[in-house]
């Protein structure tokens, strides 16, 4: 049998999926899991979406043209300009998901064996991609007692070397939550200004910020316009994760040809969703209204919630919905495995027809490079409804008494 | 300004995109372009396919599994089982394309500086996803005096190197049309067998078929079970290439888990194009029948047509809806350059309103790798309605004329 190839090996297995066998598991005895692991939100898709994609009449459902429909891509144009960044629709390539246009940038920007800074804890997935370019993620580490800031500077200086080609950051992060200041923005666009790198702005969370300030994208930044490719996504904004629609964003037009490139090998990005995609950005307002009010009640309940529960700890995360926290436990992924393996919880308010409740959160050591880091602690995502959430508080209270009783 | 990648400039542009500016001028002229350039099927999407789009009715459209939905899966195996065979719904792997399932076939079977062997003319494409994947691409030839046969095993052989990993084909053949014979696919077999080399076979074209023969599949070779990895879609067997549904088929299960890493960190194929792709599988045999039967007659009248110009040959393809002939000139790419830039035909039955009439065509050279090879070739597809294609004839026959009286 022939071998595989030594990236296929390098590819590290997602940090959640090796408890999937444990939370099905747990399902099959009758238990509620309590799913803090995921970034799907639970929120509809806007109705209008809906009603666009139930409107579709076409006959053949034919290839888009390899940069995305027009209409999509000039609608995109007005949804950037509410941030203050005019680009054109030209200056738009739509791809597979934000998933999709990170892999093609990587491929445009990088050469095999070039790195890219990145700041740990970090998406994991940026991992894989940088995997299948052949190219090296050096982090530099956020911490959770500065509640994850940007490193400085000085961290930054030291991460880059000779090979150092771009900088990746996610703004509001995933997975801490964290949202960059202006100060750190610039502060980034100082350093790769004067290393002459790209900047890569994943910013498929920014409309999740829970701060009066307005949001600063990276295509804001003056003095490195050819510099920022931004990556972008519908898929949180509008729930609408299962359509595949991101895009990049570029001013640079030799990265813009060549990414083009990449893009007519694979043909098209999928049709019906951009069709979905186009119809969500305009006359939502209402919609992205409800869904920030919304999360930032989770928000709040949910950190606060963490908060109290003895030895735990969150920083109180201005943006996307998620969190790293810090257990009292040695090993978060234990702890974890635990839950879903030997913890369960029951009183008068679990829900009928369950056998007892529990909690799958991700380890965060898997969101880290650095050996030895995170290893108490766990990302969670608020994305339940808030009486569920409330239930995940409680059963994550319990299980630490439990676990902790146990483990002493 | 920070440069793009070697691979960036490596990948080839499309052999049709250079003369797509051409085309467009041509259209702003008033011209009527018949496109023999483009595998963009003009048939409808299968009204049950239509229809099961409508009935949509989820309120959030949200990821699905990273390998696909299932119910599209369990729909698949009952398909391959119809060309005999037999596989599981975990030997399926649902991407985004048949593009898509190319490109992590390469990642996860072949190191960079590993080689593939393809036959030329080939599809262009493989080549961008080669370059994409860091590795080479050899090619062993053609030949259009054959009919585009499969090279003899002493081809391949001299072809292979301690780096070879795999032999890809397209069968049926695109750019050819060539539908590969049970005796060539055993003369595969062996030669995989022999040197424990990968066999990827892209079958997307499997239903476009003009013989009485069952279709072999690479599946369905003995003895090289773990060897097989077949790429295949939807979007040419029911003309629903927007959707962007298509799958790997492989027994070989550590290829498939590792497969699966690449899958799991872009995390999900095209919800609404698997709805769509699961209603198109069954109860669509009227569907595919009259496919077959348009695409039938198109093709004895396109290729018996085009052997009626002087100075033109096509060999009969087989399967597929392209043919690669050769016309009566020195270089293919200016005379398609020309018919668009220079030339116009107008008869009595040119369709009103239009200033003349002109054809797009594919110059072949884009579709072989050693230089000076195909210099006389196109690559056309038929998949237009027969007046339409009845018009190309004509419009070609005398832009030959013209162009040869100018050209002598």
């Amino acid at each position: 049998m022939p071998g595989i190839s030594r990236r296929g090996i390098a590819v590290p297995a997602s940090p959640i999926r090796k408890l999937t066998p444990f939370a099905d598991d747990a399902k099959s005895r009758g238990m509620k899991v309590y799913h803090l692991n995921i970034g799907q939100p639970d929120l509809p898709t806007p109705t209008k979406a809906l009603d666009a994609l139930k409107r579709i009449d076409r006959t053949t459902l034919e290839y888009s043209p390899s940069n995305g429909i027009k209409p999509l891509r000039d609608a995109l144009t007005g949804y950037y300009a509410r941030f203050g960044a005019e680009v054109t629709e030209r200056e738009i390539i739509v791809t597979t998901g934000g998933s999709e246009a990170l892999l093609l940038t990587f491929l445009t920007c990088l050469n095999p064996g070039d790195e890219i800074i990145m700041t740990e804890p970090g998406y994991a997935n940026y991992i894989s991609f940088a995997v299948a370019a052949g190219v090296t993620i050096k982090t530099v580490t956020s911490k959770i007692e500065d509640g994850f800031a940007l490193p400085d500077a000085e961290a930054f200086e030291k991460a880059i070397s000779g090979r150092t080609k771009a900088i990746l950051i996610c703004n509001p992060n995933n997975p801490t939550g964290y949202l960059y200041s202006k100060e750190e923005l610039y502060r980034l666009r100082d350093i790769v200004k004067k290393h002459d790198l790209f900047l890569i702005s994943d910013e498929v969370y920014r409309e999740f910020r829970y701060t009066d300030e307005p949001y600063l994208s990276a295509l804001c930044l003056p003095g490195i316009e050819d510099n920022v490719i931004v990556v972008d996504s519908v898929s949180k904004r509008y729930s609408e994760c299962g359509i595949r629609i991101g895009m990049i964003v570029s001013r640079n037009t030799t990265f813009m040809e060549t990414a083009m490139k990449f893009c007519q090998a694979r043909l098209s990005p999928p049709l019906l969703g951009q069709i979905v995609a186009e119809a969500s950005i305009e006359g939502t307002e209402d919609y992205s209204k409800e869904c920030f009010e919304e999360y930032l009640g989770r928000r709040n309940f949910f950190i606060d919630g963490l908060n109290k529960i003895p030895g735990v700890y969150s920083p109180v995360p201005k943006g996307a919905f998620y969190t790293v926290a810090s257990l009292p436990v040695d090993n978060a992924e234990d702890f974890c495995r635990w839950c879903l393996s030997e913890f369960s919880y029951k009183d008068e308010d679990t829900p009928d027809g369950y056998a007892g409740e529990t909690i799958m959160m991700a380890p965060a050591a898997g969101f880290y490079s650095t050996p030895g880091l995170g290893g108490n602690q766990v990302r969670m995502a608020y994305v339940l409804k808030k009486e569920d959430l409330a239930r995940a508080l409680k059963v994550l209270e319990k299980a630490l008494e439990a676990y902790n009783s146990q483990h002493i």
